[in-house]
C-alpha cells in the first residue's frame, strides 16, 4: 500500500509517520511506499528512509493536488491547515489553504479517478472548531455545525465536501474532529488554548507555567498518542459501518483546569505545582468562554476510536512519549 | 434603496418581483432601483419599468459578480440555482453554479467592501435538502445538516460562507431554508416533489393528476405567497435580534397527502378529488421517503416569520393569487 501525508511536517503528521516507522503493522497492511509532503520538507524517520519520499509542496498552489494523487496513493491523510488564529488574521490565506487546497485535492482524486477506477481512503483532519456556542451541556453527535472563526467554517465546509465526494464513491472519506491536543510537546506558544499544555509540560521540565484562567474551566482534552491513534484506526477500519455522515467528533476527556493540577500533583508532587503561577488574563478567559467543554461522541466509540479517561493518563503518556518515561 | 433580485426569472424570484411592484412599500423602504438578474432575461413588471433594469447573466462566469456588486445594490436576494436533480446528475455544473456562482458573489462584496464602506444586505434561498436522513420526528433548530445530495450540500456550504462572512461584517446575511413550495403554479413537471403540487393543481382546473406514493406520506410545505413574505420580512427585518446563527429554518405546514386530498374535497368538491388517479410509483416512494417530515421552525417563528397552517389556506391562497379567485 502506497500511505500520503498531507501536512507530515506538523505535531500530529510527524508523530503518525514515527508510529508507522515504529509499528510497521500499525495500519493494518504493509507500507510499501510512504510519501510525505507538507510546506516545509518533513523529517524521515531511518527506519523508512527506503520508502519514504518527502515533498515540501503546498497543496493550494496550482497543479499540486494533481501531481500529488498522480502517484495514485491508497490511503491519504491531509492534516495540512493554517491555524485558528492565522486564519482569523488572514481571511484570503486562511480560505486558500485550509478550503481551496482540500477542494483541490478532492477534486485531484475525482479527476483521477475519471480516467482510471481509483478511490483511496481519505482521511481528514477537522476540529471541534466546527461547532460554536451557545452549546448544550454535552455536545451529541447530532448538534449543529455554526462555527465562530473562519478556520472552524473552514473545517466544516471541508467536512460536507467529504461526504458529498465520498457519497459519491469518489473516494473513501473519514473526518476526524479533533479534541484539543494535550499535552502539546515543544515549547509554550501564544496560541489561547497554550496554556492547557503549559501548565502541566512546563512543570514537568521543572520550569515556570502561567495559568490566565480559572481552575473551574472546563474543556475537551486527547493525548497526542490518542490523536495517532484516531488517524490509525482511521486508515485501517471498516468503513462500511460508518454510512453516510463521515465526519465524526473523536472521544475525549472532559474536565477542569483544576483536575489537570490534581493529576499533576498526584504524578509529580507539590514542588511541580507551585510551579503553576496564577496570572487572570480576561482576554483568554473570554475567548476560552466560548469554546466547547463536552461532547458525547458516542458514534466514534461505538467505531472503535479511542481517548483517555482521565488526567493522570495523559500526563503518563507525555512522560513515556516525550520525557524518556522519567520526570 | 437599490434591490438586486439574482435569480429573477425563477417561480419565486418573479413573484417577488411581483409583490414589490404591486406593495412599493413591502420592504418597508422605498426600491428607487431594482435590478433583476438570471441566466434568461428576467420579466419586468410594468409598474417597475421605470426604474428596473432586466440583465440576463450568469453569476458562475468570469467577472459576473464584480460587475453586479460594482453597482452597490443595498440589498441583494440570491435565489439563483440549479435545481436537485439537476446538480445531482451533473457534479460539476451544480458546484460550479450553486456553490462557486454564490461565493464569487460573497467574494465580491469582500472586495467591493473593502475599496470603499459597503455591506448590503444579503438574503439566500436556502433548502431543507441541508438534512439528510434518518431525522428525529421533529427536526429542531440545533439539528445537524448532513445533506444526501450535492444540491443540500452545496446549500449547506453557502449556509456556512454567508454565516462567516456576516460575522466578519462583510455583509449582513440571512438564509432562508424554504419547504417544499406547495402550490407551484404552471404545468406538471417530472421532479420527484412533483405531485404534491400536481394532485391539487392540476383537479382545481379540471385536470386529472398522478398520485405517486401512499396518503399517509407526510411532508413539509408552504405557499409561494409564503416564500415571497419570508424573502420580504428578511429585507426588512431588524437582523441584530438573530445572531451569529444566520441560517433559519422557515415555518411551514407539516401535513399528510391525505390531509391534501381532504382539503381539495372540502373547497372544490368529491369531483374534483375523482380527478387523482393513483399509480403507485416504487421510485418516487423511496426517494420521498427520505425526505424530512417535520420541523420545530421555532427560531424563525419568534423572528416573525410566517407560513399556513393548514391546507386549505394554501389551496385558497392558489385559487387567489393563480386562477383569479374562481375554481
Amino acid at each position: 500500500m502506497h500511505v500520503m501525508v498531507i501536512g507530515a511536517a506538523g505535531m500530529i503528521g510527524r508523530k503518525l509517520v514515527e508510529k508507522i516507522a515504529a509499528s510497521p503493522g500499525a495500519l493494518g497492511y504493509d507500507v510499501e511506499a510512504l510519501t510525505l509532503v507538507d510546506v516545509v520538507a518533513p523529517p524521515v524517520p531511518d527506519a523508512l528512509s527506503p520508502i519514504a519520499a518527502a515533498l515540501s509542496l503546498d497543496l493550494s498552489a496550482q497543479g499540486v493536488a494533481e501531481e500529488l494523487v498522480a502517484k495514485r496513493p491508497d490511503v491519504i491523510f491531509h492534516l495540512a491547515a493554517i491555524v485558528s488564529g492565522e486564519a482569523e488574521a488572514d481571511f484570503d490565506l486562511g480560505y486558500r489553504v485550509n478550503l481551496d487546497g482540500t477542494r483541490n485535492l478532492f477534486e485531484a482524486i475525482r479527476h483521477e479517478g475519471a480516467r482510471a477506477p481509483y478511490a483511496p481512503r481519505v482521511i481528514f483532519a477537522s476540529s471541534i472548531a466546527v461547532f460554536g456556542e451557545p452549546f448544550p451541556e454535552r455536545i451529541g453527535d447530532d448538534f449543529f455545525t455554526t462555527p465562530l472563526t473562519s478556520y472552524g467554517t473552514q473545517k466544516a465546509i471541508c467536512e460536507l465536501l467529504l461526504a458529498d465526494y465520498t457519497r459519491k464513491g469518489f473516494f473513501d472519506g473519514i473526518g476526524i474532529r479533533l479534541p484539543t491536543i494535550c499535552i502539546r510537546p515543544g515549547k509554550p506558544n501564544k496560541a489561547a488554548s497554550g496554556f492547557f499544555s503549559n501548565i502541566l509540560r512546563e512543570p514537568l521540565a521543572g520550569q515556570e507555567a502561567v495559568l490566565p484562567v480559572d481552575e473551574s474551566v472546563r474543556h475537551w482534552f486527547a493525548s497526542p498518542r490518542s490523536a495517532v491513534g484516531f488517524f490509525v484506526h482511521a486508515a485501517r477500519m471498516d468503513t462500511s459501518r460508518i454510512g453516510p455522515r463521515r465526519n465524526l467528533t473523536m472521544p475525549g476527556l472532559s474536565a477542569l483546569v483544576g483536575e489537570e493540577i490534581e493529576a499533576l500533583g498526584r504524578i509529580a508532587g507539590p514542588k511541580a505545582v507551585a510551579l503553576i503561577r496564577r496570572e487572570p488574563d480576561p482576554v483568554i478567559r473570554r475567548i476560552v468562554s466560548g469554546w466547547a467543554t463536552d461532547f458525547d461522541a458516542r458514534r466514534a466509540s461505538e467505531l472503535g476510536f479511542r481517548a483517555e479517561t482521565n488526567f493522570d493518563e495523559i500526563i503518563r503518556i507525555h512522560i513515556e512519549d516525550e520525557l524518556g518515561g522519567r520526570i
